[in-house]
């Protein structure tokens, strides 16, 4: 490793301990290395406004910070072990470019700071992605509700076969679920674009850091304006992040399930293309959905990345080096969930219904309801309608089509609203 | 108990089993029982305009849930065993009074959208308080930053001494912690304020239920849309409803880790008026801090409910009677945690600081990153500046105020910036 | 509320924080009352044998302590509000009908031993309880796995149907499974079965307490020696208790599910006695086997509670008023958690197989496995057996009783080994 | 990649789906790629046994397995994502070597049960080296309570000041608290020592493997009899010994939490060399226990594996996809965990007490318990003991060493006891 940047003269390090200490860091800080190259180029032309760097001196760390990048990018720089995190690397570049202009590059800011301040440019972008992706699913699954309205599926309560819906109906609900979940991430997003950089260690520093510009310069909505705040929002912004994640993810292990159940011989409902389904290594007659069962998995990291972070969160004021711990959760988290959601609507798009199966498993009963409503209707009390519908000697197969048609409240297969949807979503676009 | 309303002809009831499956559901009941009546007064509303209802029929439900309320707050009626659900009682109430009326009540509802609609009215309720709540924490704190700016406190980082700070800095931390935790409750109620009354069982009914006009009597944002979503928000919404709460726990946690330190006889640095403090059973000499420990703690109840819904929710869509595990992990989260929160304000107004024991602890180090930043302002590349701080030869001890009067980066003791959180603070009022 | 034990003269109380403070105190206390009654009980003998108390003191103080317990138990005392908690009930009714007697109880003891020992003994009783009800269950499977050996029904990996499997394998499954959780609430049991009443605060007295005495007679296994460890274990210990509950909770969770897909009108294997079986409010042709998701829906219960107190406990050494949660959260886990699994054995026990249905549902490409494992044993390298079994041409109906009386793989259906299991469960009774 | 075991002719793979599929599965393997080996090597053993593979074909396979190992340890074979997985590795290279001989080694098995043996194997290891660090810990802080029995130390409880205690009596229940987790460690290894391999898919095989003979030649203590069982306890197990780990985590929590207070110069009690101790890179005067910091923050990653492995388990009997995430999991909670705990038992060895800060902030009221105590024994009613004893009045300054020395009851200053838990460690050893 290089020289560590706080290393005191005359003290030996321990390799075991400093294993210990710096766990995978290099490794993860791979994952916002460009955001920290992008918030050092800030911070840089914020000292220069206050007079600590030439513009030279800024024109030459602007050059350096670009390099970097671009060899990072290309693979021509390689972010490992050398350093004791990415924070180091940038420093180490700079000043073995640049000399003195590069001591200079970490005035009036802290890595605490810095770790904020990629961390935060980190999650925007991946909450983007998770409102990108939701309204994708949403889309698809709207398109579908609109176009497979009459195609009759059991509808169930308990697993027990209950009354007719139908795929319109299907896709409406995951459609709504969807730009609720779009909603969140966007949400969230608005919640967290505060810009940490220029709390330094948590207390400021005794300099006039041109904050404001920085926060422009970054594209942030808004200053964190309490340098001890900036440090008491570390996890807590990252577990809101993956809350809102975990939203989205949850309703994708729900219609996982969905799918799991309606891929199975029993139900029979769906048939997934060729791509999405694997064999065993034993039993040659087996086609798995393993896609849907990772997908409906991938709720269990994103769980537990958000319990990671929470155990974290029982601390003082101030920065603890526990809250390093929150790195790679946050990476685990948002990596396993965004890659499942990636696949979410082109297997959305491709799945096959199997109309004759769907048909075929609605029996008589699931049209008592009808019934009891309709002599409700007809002026009988409810509860008398009901004991009467309940009489298995009145239930006969119906006409799924027409009992569709009738269901005539809002937001059932007879009045969708589609168009209510079709304007939230928009409006997320 | 009395009968149940789906109990079919010559069927034994087990107690065991039926103690088991109501569990203390009943009970539970009685936490959102009013919000139960006010859904059920529209839906009435609703079955009259379509026809369902008589006008006198809906004139004689609207009287009998007003009494329903009425003895319920008053305790004349008590919501106990004798019913399986709340939502029994209510139409066994109508029922009893008003014969065949009371009959007509479930007519197109479902106890399912039922739950659904009186846990979201409850929602509403609690994120309105959690926001005000919030608000006053925060602005309890921002009047005491202004108030006590130049009161010099340690600031630590891993518990040790790192830079002079003050009572100020401190305060502003929270109040900025409290006003993202109020906007955050703002915006998770903006985003469940939608109505899922007239979704029944999940999958609409054969009635042209008027849910428009539901959703503007009970006082929504939006209507709910499709029937398949109201089911799958179950426990969704909830969990997003205790991730908002949570976040002002988190916070909550955290102060409260700082007054357990700062009133321990080593720190010394906070006294709390003698109701907040209690005894030991054994210890005479004791005076303990339990109010705070116990604030501490109650993160623990909020992380538990939001455990036990998230785990209930690998399902595949539809209503499963899991969901009702869902009710209680709310009602404790809630509990718990509102109960907390209320506390907070008032202890934030009256604790005191001693000031003495605060100004003691700054040592010379202290100074030490000043010094550096001096060198650095002077011309010094930071890292050599650094080195020279490092020096312990170099440091002696500085004045607070001066200290905390340099420190101009925006947010620090220097330029507080306390308009910027009043102003976000009156946004939310 | 009576007087506080511990109340200071002249300091007021204020009745909001008390009832934060208290919380539900006192009523979860009723909970563990007569374990607290029965260590006081030994304390006092301890006492009576240091000389602290005289012959007569103690025999009045077991005297009273008996009536209180038999006064408990009929209703004549009940511990409410009135009281702090439960062990300041304890020493009020002492000094109520003893007088001075009474206000020796305490001596050499603290709250904080008190509420360890009574919990202690509580989690002995509820593991005990545990380990019964999983043999219970185990000792059902294991007489049908036996009873239903030849019944095939499809085996399954990933939901799809993989090969033939049986009635009798599923049994055996499950048998093994609850025999290994009976075995964990017994091992946990032993491994908390410790005694720490005589740790005072945590830091001993100056009394020569007889905590053998005290061991023997509550009837532990050992003294918990350290009285600085008597105190880390709080929160420790039950959450040990709760994860071997849990181990049980995870397998009747997949149980469970196993249950409600076999329930299923497409799946169509199992059918419920009518008692396990209840209606919907609106669907009048509805029959869902809650109880079943119920049990199913329980882990989260005891997930929550695990959560809970983990999340408690990160504190420094010392009893801190955070660990008083742990109460609430333990009695919430063990009650759901045992409700649950007493109705488990008798479940088992009535459910009825639909073997025509689960005939119906083995396909001819169950029997691939077999093939390429028959064409391995002939001789061909099986990754060349596995090709050619793969070949839907060469699937074709097969004999279930054959597949599985040649399935001679110790553990499976032609060689299950129950023996094996008979002798684990034996030696658990 | 290499071919795939179950490809289907014909059948493209679509990449994106494959490498969510993979995940880092590949690269996981190398975690136990070693005990896969010695799985493979065992059940050829098996299959020579009974036929399938001749005497030279077994010398062939294992002479190959042997290499294969070989060049993993040495590098000169490289697991990645070459192979599906190590199954897949293993196979290959067996094949790529041997021909037909290879294309045998998977007869009768499955990568089913081939990943619970591995898994197993690990377990076993990893729970082995957790006991053997526990009674490394226990053992240092067992050697330092005796030689530092008569060391005073402030006793807290809420983190105010109590009675006097000892630098004793706070290692004697580390020392506990560490045999304990030492013992849980060994139990489940014992409870999770059961041979899975034989089992195949989940439901065994149509061949007589001889699973003796492979349970005795892995070193196993029993045979997991079930085929379905097998299936059953993946994640079971893996979390089961993941609770036996947290135990000792907690603890290792709670003691980070008192050296992370101890290191504070407001207690200043405790001293570390400097190995354990960092700095900041803005702050020259920074040194920072991070090494203790993360010690605490540890026990979140371990909760992190636990929780994702219990979303995981909410699934029918079987092998589900979902499954293969709990790997991960695994794998990061014990990496995590026992290099945290690896650290522990040298900086218990190597902290410093500053014995003069200790006994300055012992202060008179600290002994006021002694003094009702004194009362009691003296004959006053303890309650009116503790009520003349909480007079500030009477509080002064007394002889630690003789407080200590009068507080008698076992398992504090006066009577520690440690031999019974010298006892306890041998018998662990």
């Amino acid at each position: 490793m290089s020289d560590l940047l706080w290393q005191k003269p005359g003290v030996a390090v321990d390799a075991q301990i400093q294993a210990f200490l710096a766990g995978d860091d290099v490794i993860l800080d791979r994952e916002f290395f460009l955001h920290d190259i992008a918030a050092s180029r800030a911070h840089a032309e914020g000292l220069q406004r206050i007079g600590i760097l030439s513009a030279d001196e800024l024109t030459g760390i602007a050059h350096e910070l670009g390099t970097l990048a671009d060899d990072f990018r290309s693979g021509t720089f390689v972010l490992d072990e050398r350093f004791e995190d990415g924070h180091s690397a940038i420093e180490a570049r700079l000043v073995d470019r640049l000399g003195d202009t590069g001591r200079r590059i970490h005035t009036g800011r802290s890595r605490n700071d810095q770790v904020l301040v990629a961390t935060r440019l980190w999650l925007k972008e991946k909450l983007a992605r998770t409102q990108a992706l939701c309204l994708e699913a949403a889309e698809m699954a709207l398109q579908r509700a609109g176009a497979e309205a009459g195609v009759p599926l059991p509808g169930y309560t308990h697993l027990q076969r209950a009354v007719v819906s139908s795929a319109g109906m299907w896709w409406a609900g995951w459609a709504e679920a969807f730009i609720d979940d779009s909603q969140r991430a966007r949400d969230t997003a608005a919640w967290i674009d505060a810009n940490p950089l220029g709390s330094a260690a948590g207390y400021g520093v005794n300099l006039a850091l041109d904050r404001d510009h920085a926060t422009q310069m970054l594209g942030f909505g808004r200053m964190q304006v309490a340098a001890t705040y900036a440090q008491l929002s570390r996890g807590k912004f990252e577990l809101a992040a993956l809350e809102a994640l975990g939203s989205a993810m949850l309703d994708l292990r729900r219609i996982a399930w969905d799918l799991s159940l309606f891929t199975s011989a029993e139900f029979g409902f769906v048939a997934l293309p060729p791509e999405y389904v694997t064999g065993s290594s034993i039993m040659p007659n087996k086609r798995n959905p393993d896609v849907i069962e990772l997908m409906r998995g991938t709720y269990a990291s994103v769980a537990a990345a958000k319990s990671e972070i929470e155990h974290l969160l029982s601390l003082p004021s101030g920065y603890h080096r526990d809250l390093q711990v929150t790195k790679g959760a946050l990476f685990h988290g948002f990596g396993k969930g965004l890659q499942a959601l990636a696949l979410l609507p082109d297997l959305l798009r491709r799945m096959q219904w199997n109309p004759d199966a769907m048909r075929a498993a609605l029996d008589p009963s699931m049209y008592a309801t009808d019934l009891a409503v309709d002599l409700a209707r007809q002026g009988m009390p409810f509860r008398d309608a009901y004991r009467q519908a309940a009489d298995p000697g009145r239930w006969e197969q119906g006409d799924p089509q027409a009992s569709l048609a009738a269901r005539v409240s809002p937001g059932a297969a007879g009045d969708m609203r589609l168009d209510a949807l079709h304007a939230r979503l928009a409006a997320l676009r």
